[in-house]
């Protein structure tokens, strides 16, 4: 799992304006680079809360803070960086083999996630020890 | 163009709950009825804002308030119904040939549209003594 954080970037989306409120679509394969296999959305999250850590081996995402705001801290295995989204127009694109930290959310926020594949737990590393070992194979 | 506002329902999707926060997750053809080919959402609507009304040929669409509430009003030609979205785990399926206004935006709502095609100017009616030709033919 050789993916490191600086292959993870933020995308700026069209906004499409009007007096009655601005709109961003994001078709699958054109505007983003996978077909949206999945969607979750994340809300009624407490103010200064965090959430924890995970990675995946295959699953490719880009994640949204279509409302308030929060951090995504990401982790290669060897560097971290932290990215704060708080804008409905730009969204994290995130490739497998990546641990990330959502922390610091805003009251009211909803963090969106479009994802390349279905929901399947063998995907998801949850344990953090394991990660650096796979980072490190 | 015979489908009926009867024909479009709300969904209750399922609640993930913990401490830090409710997931809903949406996987394409399995809980919704179509895959997920675009994302779209609205935001920045001032309150008690009203976006003018379309219809589509062969678009189905999935319309979640995953922040705030607004009213949608389906018309299918014949007979109207106003239907409030005011909770993320909720969803109105919308078959095609119905029109639809949004209407009565809370302030920071945002308005989440899963569809199951690409963006397609032509499959939009946008005009609705047509829509009302198409529905009686």
């Amino acid at each position: 799992m050789k993916s490191t954080i600086y292959n993870c970037n933020v995308i700026e989306f069209p906004k499409i304006h009007n007096r009655a409120g601005n709109i961003t679509p994001l078709n699958g394969l054109t505007d983003i680079p996978f077909e949206i296999k999945r969607v979750y959305y994340l809300y009624d999250v407490p103010g200064g809360e965090t959430r924890g850590g995970h990675a995946h081996h295959n699953l490719y995402q880009l994640i949204i803070a279509v409302s308030g705001s929060f951090d995504v801290v990401l982790d290669d295995g060897k560097n971290k960086k932290t990215i704060t989204l708080n804008r409905p127009n730009y969204g994290l694109y995130i490739i497998p083999g990546i641990w990330r930290d959502l922390v610091n959310f805003s009251s009211g926020s909803v963090l969106l996630v479009l994802a390349s594949e279905k929901y399947d737990e063998k995907d998801y590393i949850r344990d953090y020890p394991q990660f650096l070992h796979l980072k490190n194979d």
